[in-house]
Order: C-alpha cells, then sequence, then structure tokens
C-alpha cells in the first residue's frame, strides 16, 4: 500500500493518507509513524488530524511493533538526558491512583542509596492526583527545572522531581494534552508511548512501574494491568531501558490521606520512619526491586531492607530537605518540614475549615472507597477536570480508620479540610465512601500483588 | 447514560464527553449534536475535538435520527434564506464526477421556465471538478456574493451560481474543511448533514439530487448510490424540501470535455442547442423532474420538453449572459461568449500548448476512463490536492471520441490543453484511459439510471 501514501505533487507522505491508513486498520510502518510525530512536533500537522489520528489509534489499536517505533519517535521527538557513565540512573513510575504519595518518600530513599533519580512527574486530572501538585503544596517548590538545573541537582543532592520541559518528548506534551480533549486517554499504545518515551528520555538504567488495578484506576481487573505491565516492559526494554513492575491494588486510597498538602504531611511522616504500613511497603518493594534491577543489590530482599533503613535512618528525610532546597524552598522551611515539629501547615496553605464525620454504625471497616472520596474531594476543588485548571492545595482528607478495624457509632472516621462553607450537600456522598458490616477484626490484603521481571520475555 | 455526560463544575455537557459517547458508539439526543454543532460554530469546540468527534462519526455511523438532527442543527447553524411565496426556488446538487457541467445551462434554463434558482456550489478536490472553479474561467466572474445580492440577482435574472458565504451554514464550512484534513469525507452521515444542510438552508420548494455511482464517482456500486439516495431523500423530506434523486452513471466524463475553461466551451454549446446528447439527457432529466417536482409542470415529460425548448430557442442562453453580467463579467465579455462566436478562449485562459494524441489501434471505443483522465488532469494542473489550493484553469482535455464509436489507428482522440512543455511522461497514463476492442458500433448506455421519486417512502 506504500505507493498510494505519495502524494500527487512532492512524493511526501500526506498526513490524510496516513489517517486513512490507520482509519482503515493498517499497520503503520516506523518511517510513516516518524513522519506523525515529527508532524506533531513541529506543528505542521493540523489539530483536528492530530485529533483524528488519535481516535482511529483508540478505534484499531496498534500493533506492538507500532507501539515501539511510536514510543522511539516520540523519545526522540526532543532532547535526551546523558549521564556520567559511572551513575545508576534510575526512576519508577505509577499509573496513577488515589492518595499515591509513593515518589515523595522513594526518590530521596533511593538517592540516600547512592543512586540517581531524575523523576519527571505529572499533575493531577480528574481523580488521579499528580505528584506534582502535590509539591506545589509547599511554600517556593519549583518543579520546573532546566535540562542544566537537573543535572547540577543530580550532582548534588541525588534525586529531583520536576516537570516536563519544552525541549524533553515534546511530542507527548502535544499529544497527552489533546488525548485528554479528544476522549483518547484510555487507549493503550497512547498509554504505553507516553509513559515510556519519557522515562526513555531520562537516560535510565532501570525503570520500576507501579501498574494499578481495582475501583480508582484505570483497569480495573488485574489481568488487564498485568496485560499493560507487559506491554510496557516489553517496549521499555526494547528501548534500551531495563524494566520491570508491579501489580499493587489501588480500591482504597494509599495510606491514610487523600488531597495535597495533607498528602505532603503524610509523605513527610513515612521520611520520618512513620506513616502507614501499606505506604511503607509499596516504597520498600518498588525501591527494593529497583536496587536489584540496576544491580545495587544483590537480591530484591537486601534492596528493600536498604529502603526501609534509610527511612528508619533519616537519610531519605536528609535527602528530601535537600531537593526540596535545590528546587526552591527556602533553607528554613525546609529544615523546619524535616525536623521534629510536626505542624506542617505552618508551611503549607491550611484550609479554612476541618469537618469530621461521624460513624454512623457500628462494625468493621469493610472499605474506603478511593474513588468515591476522590470525586468528592475533585468538587471540593482538589482536582482539575481538565489540564491547565487551577486546583486548591489545601483541600484534602485525612482518613482516620483502617480497613479491617472495629469501629463504633459517633466516633470520627474522616477529617475533610475544605474551603466551602457547607460541606451538607456532600454528606451522602462521603458516608458512602465508608463501608462497615459486622466481621471480626481482620487484615486487608497486601497492596501488592505481583511483580513482573524485566525478563519475563524470555523465560515465557 | 445522559448524567454521565453533565461535567462536575457546570453542569453543562462537555466536549469530551459528547465525543466519548459516539466513540463508543452511543446515539447522540437532538440537544447533544445541537451542543456539537454550536461548539464548532462559535470555535468553542477545539480542531483537535472535532477531528475526533469526525472519526468516531465515521467508525461508529449515525442513526437516521441522529443524522436528521445533525443535518437541522448544521442548517440553522446561519442565516437561512427566506423568499416570497409565489416563487418556485428550485435546485440541483450533484455528489460530484468527472466533467459534470450540469448546473451551467441547468440553472438558466430552470430560471428560462421562470423559476428561482440561487444555486450555492463548490469547489473541485482530488478528481471531482467544482462549478465554482470553471465559472472563474470567465475573465470577471465573481463566485461571492452577498446574500442581499443573491436576492437580487433572483429578482432580476432568476438564477445566480455562487459560492458559500460565511454566514451561510457556518458549521459546514467548518466540518467540510476538516473532512477532508482527517480524511472523513466518505462518512455517509456527514456526507448527507453537508449537502441537505446547504440546499435546507437555501429555502428551496423543490431539490433533485443527481446520484452519481461508478469508477469515478464516491460509491462504486448502484446499490450503495441508491442507499445514499434514500437517505439523502429522508433527511431533505424530513427538513422541509420536497426531495427526489436521479441515479446516474460516472465511469466516462460527463460530455466530451473534461477540466475548468473547457467545460465552460463545452456548456455554452449545450446552451446553444448543439453538444453531447449525454450532457443534453442529464440536464434535461434532472431539469423535468424538477419542474414536476415543484409543480410547474404537471408531467415529469413536459417537464423535460420545457427544458429542451429552453436549450433549442436560446432562452436558457440569454438567462445565462444575464447571470454572468450580474455575477461581475463584462457585458461585452458575456454578450460575445453567448454570441455566434465559438472562440471562447478569446475571453478566458487558454493554455500554452495543445497536444492531440493518437489512437494506437483500429477498433471500436469500449471505454473512456474518467478516473483515469481526471487524475492525468490533476496532475498537470486542473485540480487541488487540498482545499484553498490554487488550479490552473486553462488545464484540460477535449475527448474528440465517443464510447461505441469506430475508430483507425493514427487519428487524434484526445487533445490536452496544458502548460507543461514536455506532456510525455504522462503518455502512459493518459493511453490507459482509452479502451479499444473489436466490436461493432455500438450506443452505450444511458447515462441516466433511475428515479427515485420523492414519496418512495410512502409507497415502499
Amino acid at each position: 500500500m506504500k505507493s498510494t501514501l505519495m502524494s500527487f505533487k512532492d512524493n511526501t507522505i500526506s498526513f490524510p493518507e496516513l489517517i486513512k491508513l490507520k482509519r482503515d486498520g493498517g499497520q503503520l510502518s516506523p518511517a510513516e509513524i516518524g513522519v506523525f510525530v515529527h508532524g506533531v512536533t513541529s506543528r505542521d500537522i493540523q489539530d483536528s488530524q492530530i485529533g483524528a489520528m488519535l481516535m482511529a489509534i483508540w478505534q484499531k489499536g496498534m500493533t506492538d511493533e507500532e507501539t515501539v517505533a511510536l514510543t522511539r519517535e516520540m523519545m526522540n521527538s526532543g532532547e535526551t538526558f546523558k549521564w556520567p557513565k559511572e551513575w545508576l540512573v534510575i526512576d519508577k513510575h505509577s499509573t496513577g491512583g488515589v492518595g499515591d504519595k509513593v515518589s515523595l518518600p522513594l526518590a530521596p530513599a533511593l538517592a540516600a542509596c547512592g543512586c540517581k533519580v531524575p523523576m519527571i512527574s505529572g499533575r493531577g486530572l480528574a481523580h488521579t492526583g499528580g505528584t506534582l501538585d502535590k509539591l506545589e503544596s509547599i511554600c517556593g517548590f519549583k518543579v520546573y527545572q532546566s535540562v542544566e538545573q537537573v543535572k547540577q541537582i543530580l550532582e548534588d543532592v541525588g534525586c529531583c522531581i520536576v516537570g516536563q520541559t519544552e525541549n524533553l518528548v515534546p511530542a507527548d506534551r502535544v499529544l497527552y494534552a489533546l488525548r485528554d480533549a479528544t476522549s483518547t486517554v484510555d487507549s493503550q499504545p497512547l498509554i504505553i508511548s507516553s509513559i515510556i518515551s519519557k522515562k526513555g528520555a531520562e537516560g535510565l538504567s532501570a525503570l520500576v512501574l507501579d501498574v494499578k488495578f481495582g475501583r480508582a484506576a484505570l483497569y480495573k481487573d488485574m489481568d488487564s494491568a498485568r496485560r499493560l505491565a507487559q506491554l510496557l516492559i516489553n517496549v521499555g526494554n526494547k528501548l534500551g531501558v531495563k524494566t520491570g513492575a508491579v501489580l499493587s491494588r489501588m480500591d482504597s486510597p494509599v495510606g491514610q490521606s487523600v488531597g495535597n498538602a495533607v498528602e505532603v504531611c503524610e509523605a513527610l511522616e513515612c521520611l520520618k520512619g512513620r506513616g502507614s504500613d501499606d505506604l511503607k511497603e509499596l516504597v520498600t518493594t518498588l525501591g527494593g526491586h529497583l536496587l536489584c534491577m540496576c544491580g545495587h543489590s544483590f537480591t530484591i530482599e537486601s534492596g528493600k531492607k536498604e529502603i526501609a533503613l534509610k527511612l528508619e535512618n533519616g537519610e531519605a528525610l536528609k535527602k528530601f530537605e535537600a531537593m526540596l532546597v535545590a528546587q526552591g524552598v527556602s533553607a528554613d522551611v525546609a529544615h523546619s518540614l524535616c525536623s521534629n515539629e510536626t505542624d506542617y501547615f505552618k508551611h503549607m496553605k491550611r484550609a479554612a475549615h476541618q469537618t469530621e464525620l461521624e460513624v454512623p454504625d457500628n462494625g468493621a471497616v469493610l472499605d474506603i472507597d478511593g474513588l468515591a472520596l476522590a470525586e468528592v474531594l475533585h468538587k471540593l476543588g482538589a482536582g482539575r477536570t481538565k489540564s491547565g485548571e487551577e486546583i486548591d492545595h489545601s483541600v484534602g482528607a485525612e482518613i482516620l480508620v483502617k480497613i479491617g478495624q472495629q469501629i463504633q457509632k459517633g466516633e470520627s472516621w474522616i477529617r475533610i479540610h475544605h474551603n466551602c462553607p457547607d460541606l451538607s450537600t456532600h454528606y451522602s456522598d462521603l458516608q458512602k465512601v465508608l463501608v462497615i458490616g459486622s466481621r471480626d477484626e481482620y487484615s486487608p490484603a497486601s497492596r501488592v500483588a505481583e511483580f513482573i521481571d524485566p525478563d519475563y520475555l524470555n523465560m515465557s
């Protein structure tokens, strides 16, 4: 079919013909995908054509070969990081969930182990939170750092958490924004190419993916999550990044807080060796696998233990403090947040109101519905409906009970931080978040369900 | 599913949710289609979103109800014409073909019968010619006329052939341009809504559609063309325009010329009572049906005869001359073109070269491939690859033989008007246009294959 792609006048592939090929379910060659991505980066291809191509990809899918080519072309659409050979440059990526503040303790814990973590994160959308939004709760924190600054911070501190710069994977910047507008977010080749192109451009030695499944995740069941993880691992490894994945449950929120400022508080607690067990489990598991994959640790278990140690002994906290300062937070504020002081809201905006809700009945906590909670918080201003919208960092929730715990009617189960004077219109939605039943006290399932090795392809 | 269409913050339908509904194969309500069309007209909806929606419609189609709603909303997206009650306002629309200059003699012939014809035409794209391009071959002809000017010309002359103004069906202007860019031209609901919305906005009493089928038409077979015609008739009548359709063959070019200036010459010959039988057959058939549908003639046959008479007696020619003057052509030029003088190129740009090709073998003309010929002429500059491109009005072809005729090796079968010094690179493509075989002289099938009455729905 190649000859039909040549337009009459200039013998180059025309954008409408490229769209037509995918529209009709055809397979695009690497060269054709290159023309598309180059058109996106240079803005030679019209937005209407990008929208049509995204929808055609959503409808018809892409083969593994096409997905690899798309990811490679996107990765190479701008600058890519180059590092000194002796550095172990590693990173983690999560497919997004509710209450997921893992990056905040994990990046400095890995840096405390001597690794380098140039973590490029994103913003929240709909019910999913964003690491950049959380960090921006901290007065003075600057998410945008130049390539030169990132290099300097890695040299000096070892980790940074930054937003995507103009020059890094520019094709993804364009496509990511348009996918949201065109309802083409949930397309596997588009998800995979967006994630891996950015991680590929970071110049990583190893990457671990936290692929979530459950009610509050993109994929509801573990099989779909596993299939996505396998595709991500395949594409990552083909692009030269040693990639593995953890499948983790995403029904109830990670840890005990959801929002932006409140999640920073919880991350600080974790960095001080305290806080929720499930958050610590995720941090040590993801970190342990990374340390093992990059060759720093001999076993996953020894890697996990080293991460746990860095959280216990304050070394991760010191790295976090240094990272805050390197990214624009004043030394006083950073030091105060990372000291024994726990009144974190001295340095972050506090919501006008804190309202606690009462448990309506005696029983065991059977479930805490992360999606339902995130949707209420979104309405209260903690989330954005479309990219670019302002959010209210002070809005959030502290969950005061745990799944499996026995609770009594009348005690407080959640504390909502809000700025609307009347929360009562949201009471009925909030009460649906807490599911109570009669059952003895129990331990809920572990967050981490499965690990998929970079070599699973060779083993199977 | 309605409730999911309300966005969190403002309780209005969001564009991504509308796109998602169609993406997943859902049916849009008239109100939802209204939101989409209003967004297109106001440009509140982003081009990327329009592209995605067009592709979703291409992939998933639309029900008859959706198509009627889309057409109605598009028709009402701008001004619509209102006429004096006593006027019989009628029009013809063709789905596009090669050599189709029917509008040029038909509009003035209908005006000569006392009807009013506010014909809004389009430009050529790919191998399909455009009536506006043909008329612009004539020095001074202005296709853009305001609504007021159109009214005045109908009052004074009875017919005009104009381009779509800014205010008329603005939603179609946007969608039409983007369909081309996004490879979503050949989607039935988009074709139907584009055609009928414009004709509905013309405020017609009756409309006849020339739905073409064959090698050089959008639909290759008669069954597909019939299905499209039935849908067009259904939507047209639902919007209050009495609509019928002729199915006509589109394998070989209509008449003996293809191009722009050369087709004007042939149209003038037809208006002088001369020229090809198949062109005359199309003009009288389409005109006869229109005159009968609008109540001017008692029967189709008497309508056909009246049109033929107006071509014979010079009354249609007089209307054409008056229309040219009303649309900006100088009285001298218009008069010269419409006089006994036949050197039409005194008033239209003539190509630098006229090259005649020789018949390679003795035999009967079995076929003249309209699509293959149009593609060569397109390469020579007679057509455009994307909308907005300049074309060369002087490029074209006169076909010197007829299907069914016996021809001898060495005689000329085609005269190419061209401006490239060397035509020889196109010889092999051009020779494929002419299909010769051994057969006795014969008459080819009639162009007109079938007529579908406005009442076919009630009869079946």
